[in-house]
C-alpha cells in the first residue's frame, strides 16, 4: 500500500473524514465569556448535580458525547470507537463517561493536547477503513485540576500573572467516513520537545516551543503557510506563550500576524474574568474547537483552520523531582474546502 | 473504501503488519522468576542508576526501545510513532522517553491494558498506510507503583492474598509493514466494564468481565475459537481473576482450559516469589509478551497467540470517592500462519 504519510511528521488523507456535529458542555465562567453563544449546554453549577468535581466532569463529557450524536442524527451504537481523555489521574473523567456510553474505548494522554490527539488517530482509523463513525472529545474541569495538580481551593492561594486558569468544559467532536461538516485532511503529530522550564506557572512558556516545532513541520512537510489557513489556533498557550510562539515562528521565517490566535484568549476576557495568562485544559480546545469554531465553520465565516491542541506534559511528581516540563503539540487541518 | 470492520469490535488487516524484533528491561525480582531467561536486560538494582523510581521506570522504557530498533537493524529516526502509556500520572514514564528519542509521540492510557492498545493502535496506523514502523511500548515499576497508589514502601503494610504484585519491567515492540516475524491480524477493541467491585486489593476480580466480555466478542467477531490459538493470554488477572475468567466463558460456551494462561501467574512463581495473586501493571503483559511469547514465537514453538491485556482504570480519586473499578481489556491476534 502506497504511504499516505508526506514529509517527516504528517499524513494526508486519502478520504478525509467528515466532522459532522460538534457539541459542548461548559461552567458558569466559560459561559459569561467571549464565546457565551457558541455554547451548547452552559452549567449554573459546576458540580452538575453529581457528588464531586470529578464525576461532574465525567458527566460533562457524556452528556457532550451523548447531544452530539444526537444531533449527527446518530444513535450510541453507531459509534465505532470513543478516543478520549482527560487531565486527571487514570483519565477518570474520559473512563467514567466510556463506562456509561458502552462505545469501544481508546484511553489518550496528551494533557491539552489531547483534542488534537483524539482528532488525529480518529481521522486516521476512520481513513483506513476501520470505523465509519467516531467520537474525538475531552474534558477539564477548574476545581478537579485545582485540587490534583495545585493547592485546595478551600486555601484560597493567590496565583502569579503567568499562571493560567483551567476550563470548567468539554467538546465532543462526532467523525464520520461520510456527511456534512468541515473535513480533516492533514495530521501533524508532535514530538515531545523541553527546554527546560521548570515552573508550572508558566505553562504557556514551556509549550510554545513545542508548538512552533509542529507548526513550522507541518508548514514544511505540506508546503502550507500562515496565508494557508483563515486560523491557526493553539490550545493554550496563554498570552505569555503566543507572545513566545509569534516571535519564533517569525525566527523560522512565518509571520502568524494575521490568522494566529489561541484557545486559551479566545474563551474568557483576562481583564474582566480576572484569568490572568488565559485558559487552559484539555476542555479549552475542545470546547473552543467544538463550539466557536466549528459554528463559524459550518456558517463558512471560518474556512481553513488549523487546530494544534499543545500539551504541558508535567505531573506533580515530574515537578517536586525538580524535572522541567516536557510539552507537546498536535495540529490537525480542518477544511469546508478540500481543494 | 470498504471497511476492515468484521462483526460489533473487530478489525481485520489487509496487509499484516509485522513485529520485526521486541525488547525488555525488567527488575531484579522479575529476573529470578521463571522467564528469566527471555529477558533481555535484567537490572541488579531497580533505581537503574537514577534518582528516583520514576526516573528508572522511564529508563526502562527507552532502552528497551532503543534495544528493538537495534534488534531491528533499524535507526531511532525510522520510527514513525511511539504509542506509548504506562501507570503514572500524566505517564511520566512515556513522556520523558519520548522527550529522550524524539518519536513522534501518542501518550495512551489504559492501565495494565496499554500493551494492547498501543499494539492495536500501532497495527491500524501500519496498516492503514500512516507509518512504515512504530514502536509499541509501555512500563511499569513496583516501586513507583506503590508510591502512588498504595503506601509509602517505608511503611512496611501487610497485602492482602488477593493483591497483585506490580512488575519492574518495560517492554517494547517494533512493528513495520514489512519484514519478518509474526504478524498482527486481528485487534478487538474492548468496552469499559464495571461490575461493581470496589476492593482495589482484587483487581483480577474486578478485570475479568472486561477479558470475559472482550475475548467472547472476538469469538463472535472472527468466527474463532479457544482451538483457533495455541495460547491465549490475559495481562494481568492474576489467579482469582483467572479462575473467574474460566468459569465466565465457559457460561459463554467456551472451554479456555487448554490454551489459557495469564501473564501475571507466568512471571513469578507466587509461592517461591510471595507474590499472593500473581503479577500485574503495563509492564507484565509488555515484558512476558516482548520476552516470553515473541521469543517462543519466533522459534515456532507458538504459533498463534491472542494477547488480552487488561487494565483497572481506578484511581487513588476515584477509590476515595467510593466508586467502583471500571476495566477494559483489548485482544490482538498475533500469528506466525497468515492462513
Amino acid at each position: 500500500m502506497a504511504t499516505k504519510k508526506i514529509g517527516k511528521q504528517t499524513v494526508k488523507f486519502s478520504n478525509p473524514p467528515s466532522i459532522i456535529a460538534a457539541s459542548t458542555v461548559v461552567g458558569p465562567k466559560e459561559g459569561e465569556g467571549p464565546l457565551k453563544d457558541y455554547f451548547d449546554n452552559i452549567l449554573n453549577d459546576d458540580l452538575y448535580g453529581e457528588k464531586s468535581w470529578e464525576l461532574a466532569e465525567s458527566k460533562m463529557q457524556r452528556e457532550a458525547i451523548k447531544d452530539g450524536i444526537q444531533k449527527a442524527n446518530l444513535n450510541i451504537s453507531d459509534m465505532d470507537y470513543m478516543f478520549s481523555g482527560d487531565l486527571l489521574n487514570q483519565l477518570m473523567s474520559a473512563t467514567f463517561a466510556a463506562r456509561d456510553l458502552k462505545i469501544p474505548f481508546f484511553g489518550l494522554y496528551g494533557a491539552c493536547s489531547t483534542m488534537s490527539e483524539s482528532l488525529s488517530l480518529g481521522a486516521m482509523i476512520i481513513d483506513g477503513g476501520y470505523a465509519k463513525n467516531i467520537v474525538a472529545v475531552t474534558s477539564s474541569h477548574f476545581s478537579s485540576a485545582e485540587r490534583q495538580y495545585r493547592f485546595p481551593l478551600e486555601s484560597g492561594n493567590q496565583r502569579p500573572l503567568t499562571a493560567q486558569w483551567t476550563v470548567t468544559g468539554s467538546g465532543a467532536a462526532i467523525v464520520s467516513s461520510s456527511g456534512n461538516g468541515p473535513k480533516i485532511t492533514h495530521v501533524t503529530t508532535g514530538k515531545v520537545i523541553d527546554l527546560g522550564i521548570k515552573d508550572a506557572n508558566n505553562m504557556g512558556a514551556a509549550m510554545a516551543p513545542a508548538a512552533v516545532d509542529t507548526i513550522s513541520i507541518h508548514f514544511q512537510d505540506t508546503g502550507f503557510s500562515p496565508d494557508s489557513y483563515d486560523l491557526i489556533v493553539t490550545g493554550d498557550l496563554g498570552a505569555i506563550g503566543k507572545e513566545i510562539l509569534e516571535e519564533k515562528m517569525l525566527d523560522n521565517g512565518y509571520n502568524m500576524a494575521k490568522v494566529y490566535n489561541d484557545c486559551g484568549l479566545l474563551i474568557f476576557d483576562n481583564e474582566l474574568q480576572d484569568t490572568h495568562s488565559g485558559g487552559s485544559g484539555c476542555g479549552c480546545s475542545a470546547s473552543v474547537f467544538c463550539g466557536y469554531i466549528y459554528k463559524e465553520m459550518k456558517k463558512k465565516n471560518i474556512n481553513r483552520v488549523l487546530l494544534v491542541s499543545t500539551g504541558a506534559l508535567l505531573s506533580t511528581t515530574s515537578s517536586q523531582q525538580g524535572q522541567s516540563i516536557p510539552s507537546i503539540a498536535h495540529a490537525v487541518t480542518i477544511t469546508n474546502d478540500i481543494n
